[in-house]
């Protein structure tokens, strides 16, 4: 017998999506190189099909972000690509642009002082509008590794003039020809650029969405800040503002380490996920808020890393919905510090694997879908079949630091 | 014969005035204890005479902010405090209400849960308003020490709510009371408050001052933030915004250690009035900004700190309106990043000392006024002096830890 | 029943003893003022009433440590001090030299340029060694707050080389005189100096003692790390050096916090016991750790914060011992990374409190002693008497910041 | 005239060489991808013939650090690569061992869990020591990427005696085949290893090395620290130790930026090269110290870079040996804070271009080398003629981030 307190929890996990992004399957490193997994995903297809498989265990993910230079051939209808998420079970999530990796990006994208590179960058960004749209999708998610190495580089002022003549452009056209979706602006502190970055932190990224217009948004990534920043309070204050738009989950104990959501810190996730619980506590709706994974596995297999991160993330929103909230409130009010503080961490110490093994098994899915991935024997069929293939096709060259 | 560069550079160092603390020349410490100074000032009066010192020695220091709590008798007219101000050879400056010191306000000021302690805050600083409008101040300037130690010791959403009512009250007030003062807004990331501050970064800061009105500006305090923050690039974008209201000027190794201005990154400090005197040079106006000393000399001698302070930034300052803009933003339009790099470098390397000289000459005023502060003897003689009267009224007693 | 590896968490648990910190249970505060707590313990016996309260609810702390300073009546015999602790059940810990507070300290203790000084040091510590022989002691515990503010202040290596000639002299009069103590030699990045501390990190503590001799150890404070500094590492790495000599507890999310154990990240906590747990499975012994609180509850009431952290620490110290280490060795010599980290964060968030309160209610403790303590009604009965006792002989004044 | 101070600094500048990176004129890049350069070299003589151009243009640069997996052609006699070198003006210095790209050092290298992969690391660092030898080099850097990513992934105390056992093998072998060479053992805080690296911080690399042996010492990597590190303290403390053995030189904002030295905190740099300064004017003599470049150019043309680094070393090399000692050494006797840091910053705040172009003009240099670079038009041809080599080699691909 569930309380209702655990009922409310429980229908509240019901609706918590977790969107996989397709570049998560596939492999990533670091400057100091790439170490390749046999069963990584190298193409579009295996990464839906990837993708398919975690939501299949964890029935948490039915959608998959994708960087549509990488995944979408320009020759192709992209609705093709969303058929072919429908055939692995998932459907085209948000649509991320990529205007960092050409040659022409050294100095900048919508912010590089060369103008043909920002009608490049605005091009390849209303090109993912018409995809967007035809795939269905709901969601522009924009990140920019904008930035300079030095000071004296480049003017902030012009650049940021630059960005948000691009914009308007971009919110523009979307309202003509993309009107339900939203537009997602993502901020990071430094990496690539080293000196500063264009749109460094929540505070700008609000200002350039409030400027775009109102189904701007901004995307917080919680690995994007400096050390010590308290993300669970800024989450709180854009919730508040109505600006908060989604999440790229990961966890790091550094800089952007992008490892799984909790290995480092799980306390502070949870308590990201008590604040949105909180707000809809107090202000009694739902807001809107795409929760999505963006982590490079450069050591964990892929396929693993992606279901512990859903298991945990379930997890520990599940603990988040279990705080008595009412009794937090009074000794909030009474300022009672340690017992206010008290109810907080009982929540989050509290073994909720009953409850989740339930859940799961009311819908049919495995009570330890992390156990089962690993039992059923998958990632080295994976990566015997995908070694082959590559071979076949010519493999590709491990790329070198220098 | 000076350049028309230099022309100009001295032109705005001209108009380059810094406010300076009434409590930077009090016995100021760290947890762990303070340090006393024979020569600190313990009344206001001391205070402003020190103040004048500095001014007279510089030339660049017309007005004293003050803590109305230390510096105003509650029962005298806050005319005479102007009126002696005047005395010393300058007037009063910012106003800074002390909401953090009485027991009260143990868990917040304006955030308090406690309503009784709210109104405490507002009523004290209904009261400033009412002695900056008497003494002809321009600016209210508004820091919180409100924040939480704990997760879970209070709700940001409630502690937002409360503060945004405040502020509208003393917006509203000022309004009616003192129309042409305008309100700064201070932000900080911790200390005293160890887990979140209602006010911890400029977005933050930013949002409640755009709440509370169009004379609502931020204070960017030079210390108050993460490592790594880029403050030159926050400052640049906050002008662009127009939402730079002036500056609490120290320098900072870890946190916020109120060390004198350059003391440990001189260059970071030339930055910062970089951005100032580019947006100046590409938009074609001055903004208005108050530059501000918030300082806590614990081992300097607090008279010696301030004029190297003031000093320090008026070489910083000069140096900033050295750099060859129109050369500069031709570099940067180019992507010659070592070029333009160089060119901001240069300046921020140039030994402006003759011109410093040659400007104080031609103001009456001492070519090296630290030199000229430490060869008076004025530091012994006001300490024979004050700790004589300090005796005579008997003297307060050292505080300890714990 | 328990099994097997439960039996042998809980036997280590027996031998888990924390010690407390007489100035714990004092008003403590920040640079802007502290908050008076009615029940705060003003006098050396309250302070050891309020330990053996903790001691008595949590059957856990049998010492605790003193501040000589603070603690110690020059004129009375130390011995008195030691019977008073055994009259409230507890024991005197290590002994505190205060070697920061004096007027004379500014500059710094043993590494002040002022002979005159470091002699007062020097003397100071050397009665320390007396009194801590006296009382049966068997730890000396050495925090320096030496450094120094700016560049150029003083020289690193003169510095270097008076702290060295002090140490030596330490150590020498601590081997005639109180041979079976330690010397702890603890570490701190900074404040209250704020460009350099004499001690900086556990390299320079590692030295200083292997410099000084035999018998002295490193003291690690959780809290006085740059942010990002993987804490259990350091522990482990010197354990394996044979140099870890105990710990200064609390928790921190900026600089040095202070506040309770776990309560901003718990996981870290376990990951410090996890690598101690290791060590003794590794290599077969217990090595000699001293652990001690170092809190400065500034909100919280400070029994209860006491009381909160000893059951954190014990709870946390003891999920670490539930790590299987063979499955984990077994893990790591294959490089399961996700395997290996599942077993580890298994035990992390095992709900241990079944086994928590069977040891308790065998040794006759309460179940939950917080819950105990807070129904107790002790702290609002201290705080009526001890409020009386102050006003009647004399309440201390507020202290201000400037 | 020079004064008797500058005679004795530009003596000192005499003696100051610094050392390039082969790999620093190559293309790097973040893991977001590389811009390429035209100019950039992509042979192992046109490294060479690069560093000869930055040492014929400066005069400081005699030597060339190699990294042997990407320098040295494993069939060929290195003699041939030393011959190389001289035609080019430089000779072989340092000798940089590869463990961490090969695909087997995923986990490690001296570190890892399996033992075939240790023993691989070992051999490559065995054959890097009869290079050394043979081409007459005198330093074996090493830099390990060992590290973790997880909590629980691998054991520290089972990793640390992995690499106390490597050492000791490597150190044997030196002291009987290449005994005139020091072995120095970098650190890192982290990346690519995101939650521990095996030697991670100075304490770390000094204990290594006087486990190792009497002639291993601390490689500091300026870049290599946690936010807020001070550098010059700890740069200080291994002198005072005798284990100092060298620099990597760099800057940075935030992590591992890599960015040329000076370029964000020019102070911070001045004061590294003071206490060095300092030291030999203490203790009479000048320790052997290898000043070395390790910077990667994302943006900046690599040869601009590396001209611009080695005047800015110089330039601030030259004024920290302008500071007056004794009358430094007085001030600070005398705890004269304010007088003491002038002092410190008279010196770097002085402009030494005209005794550095003296120096140069004495030498046959030119008296700007980055002018007379950027005059020559020499990288626009290296672009034309490497482009069009390059080219007829088959071009190498560009690397994708997924």
């Amino acid at each position: 017998m569930v309380s209702r307190l655990e009922g409310a929890a429980l229908a509240a996990l019901d609706a918590f999506a977790i969107e996989l992004p397709s570049w998560g399957f596939a492999d990533t490193g670091t400057r100091f190189g790439k170490f390749r997994q046999p069963a990584a995903a190298s193409t579009l297809e295996e990464k839906l099909h990837d993708a398919g498989v975690v939501h299949s265990l964890t029935g948490a993910c039915p959608s998959v972000a994708v960087h549509v230079l990488w995944d979408f051939p320009p020759d192709e209808d992209p609705r093709a690509v969303a058929r072919l998420a429908r055939r692995y079970g998932v459907r085209i999530g948000s649509i991320n642009p990529n205007v960092f990796q050409d040659q022409g990006y050294k100095f900048g994208s919508f912010c590089s002082p060369d103008e043909k590179v920002r009608r490049a960058a605005l091009a390849h960004t209303l090109d993912c509008i018409e995809i967007g749209a035809a795939v269905g999708s709901r969601l522009l998610s924009l990140w920019l590794a904008d930035g300079t190495n030095y000071p004296g580089q480049d003017s902030f002022f012009r650049r940021k003039e630059r960005l948000e003549e691009a914009l308007a452009v971009i919110y523009r056209t979307m309202t003509r020809k993309w009107p339900r979706a939203t537009l997602l602006i993502e901020y990071k502190r430094f990496e690539p650029a080293f000196y500063h970055t264009d749109v460094a932190d929540w505070g700008m990224a609000c200002a350039f969405a409030r400027h775009a217009g109102p189904r701007a948004r901004v995307l917080v990534d919680t690995g994007h800040h400096l050390p010590g920043a308290n993300v669970e309070h800024l989450v709180a204050f854009l919730l508040s503002e109505g600006m908060l738009g989604g999440f790229h989950f990961n966890d790091r104990k550094y800089a952007d380490d992008d490892l799984t959501l909790g290995s480092i810190d799980p306390y502070a996730v949870f308590r990201v996920f008590d604040v949105i619980a909180q707000y809809e506590w107090m202000y009694g709706h739902r807001p809107a808020i795409a929760y999505m994974i963006d982590q490079s596995h450069n050591l964990k297999p892929k396929l693993e890393a992606m279901v512990q991160t859903v298991c945990e993330a379930q997890k520990l929103y599940l603990k988040a919905r279990l705080v008595d909230r009412e009794a937090l409130a009074r000794a909030q009010e009474k300022c009672d510090v340690v017992g206010a503080e008290t109810l907080l961490k009982s929540a989050y110490e509290r073994d909720v694997s009953p409850l989740l093994a339930a859940w799961r098994k009311k819908r049919g899915l495995p009570v330890d879908p992390l156990r089962e991935l690993r039992a059923s024997g998958l990632i080295a069929r994976l990566g015997r079949e995908r070694a082959a293939a590559r071979k076949a096709h010519g493999e590709a060259p491990d790329s070198s630091y220098a």
